[in-house]
């Protein structure tokens, strides 16, 4: 790491008496960004979306990471599978790719992040929040489009013309992106500072139905070498 | 009205060779929107949403409506309805208003236009298209923040930094909602003009199972206005 540690508790402007949403894949790095909103003082509730992806154990693993964490609740959004073809991760005559590719990879989900975040922003209308969390990271990453900084931030402008507060003159709409520009050790480094088990969490594309990780994708490839970056024992459990 | 009257088969850019998707609601404004799409040329695909709405004949009237102008498939997209509370057109214990209220009123449905459009988008991109098609309108309307074109072009921003063609160099999304400065007369004479049949659709916040209009929701008394102003016999079938 060549930037000193972060202090992960103050990642996020302070949230005390807020109500805040976040987006909980069941990763690594959803999970820190809920620790960070708790330690922020939020109020956090939590969601998962169901798009059909191969890797379920993930969907279970968000509910044990919201639960042990401490968040206020946690939905599971029922996503139309069938809107969401075309992606080595939800189709399955798409194989997950197991050496890195160049580009964006078959792993890409159209829209995913848009339409999440969308979905987030209606819960938020709902329960009187203004502060959207989630774990996007544009270091260690995938090549998403839409987990660029831009794309956030057109998002953001977006959604503060999108709601009845906006029209209403009601408190601005603020998207929280805290990894955006964190390596995966800093990441690792600050979720253990604040106490996360990543023992609960799945990151794997083709994690089994016990939460097995394959060590072999791109998002196991930049989970391990987060671990090892940041000299904390990897707590993965491996298919074997 | 005050303007002449448009030329609706030149509403949209040409579409020849070129392929549309038409948010489809069951309503007359959307239902004008495919017939202009499919005059300019595209080869229009539609996608209705089922979000829990009260109106469930307006479905209905989509898929009838996207069949009868010959578009090339009709999609219905099932959203979480547990997402969409806390709006007169979802919840049962709202009623929805039958005289005209001062602001946003109870039949707001929270971010809805921005899940439309991101689903819709998602739809785009696995389909090679980088038009969307909306009926919105910010005329004879009911005040809705995601109506507007503020919101429009915020999201059209938005969309292309989200997509894999936005980041590999391919054609600029564009969203089309070439009914946001029509009058409700202007929309309904544009429809006739191109051969709609206004009796296949549905507009009513609460129609019945049959697809009955209730003749004094805010939705039925814009579509009756806009008959009359236009001249134009209207077809809505009310409850008795």
């Amino acid at each position: 790491m060549t930037r000193p540690p972060i202090d992960p508790a103050t990642a996020l402007p302070d949230g005390a008496g807020r109500i805040a949403v976040v987006l909980l894949s069941g990763g690594l790095d959803s999970a820190t960004t809920l620790a960070m909103a708790l330690a922020a003082g939020y109020e956090a509730h939590t969601v998962a979306f169901d798009y059909g992806q191969k890797h379920r154990s993930e969907l279970l693993a968000a509910q044990r990471v919201s639960e042990a964490l401490g968040a206020g609740s946690h939905r599971i959004v029922h996503l139309d599978a069938a809107a969401f073809s075309g992606s080595a991760l939800t189709d399955a005559d798409i194989a997950v790719p197991e050496t890195p590719s160049e580009g964006i990879p078959v792993t890409y989900v159209p829209a995913r992040n848009t339409i999440f975040l969308a979905h987030a922003l209606g819960m938020a209308e709902i329960l009187g929040s203004t502060d959207l969390v989630l774990g996007v990271n544009a270091v260690d990453y995938s090549g998403y489009p839409d987990c660029r900084p831009a794309f956030i931030e057109a998002f953001e402008a977006m959604a503060n013309l999108a709601t009845r507060s906006a029209v209403e003159g009601g408190e601005r709409l603020r998207i929280h992106a805290p990894l955006m520009h964190l390596g995966k050790a800093e990441i690792v480094a600050s979720g253990a500072l604040l106490g996360v088990d990543y023992g609960l969490t799945v990151s794997c594309y083709q994690a089994d139905a016990d939460g097995r990780a394959c060590g072999r994708c791109d998002s196991c490839r930049f989970r391990r070498e987060g671990f090892q970056a940041a000299g904390i024992a990897d707590p993965t459990r491996y298919q074997p």
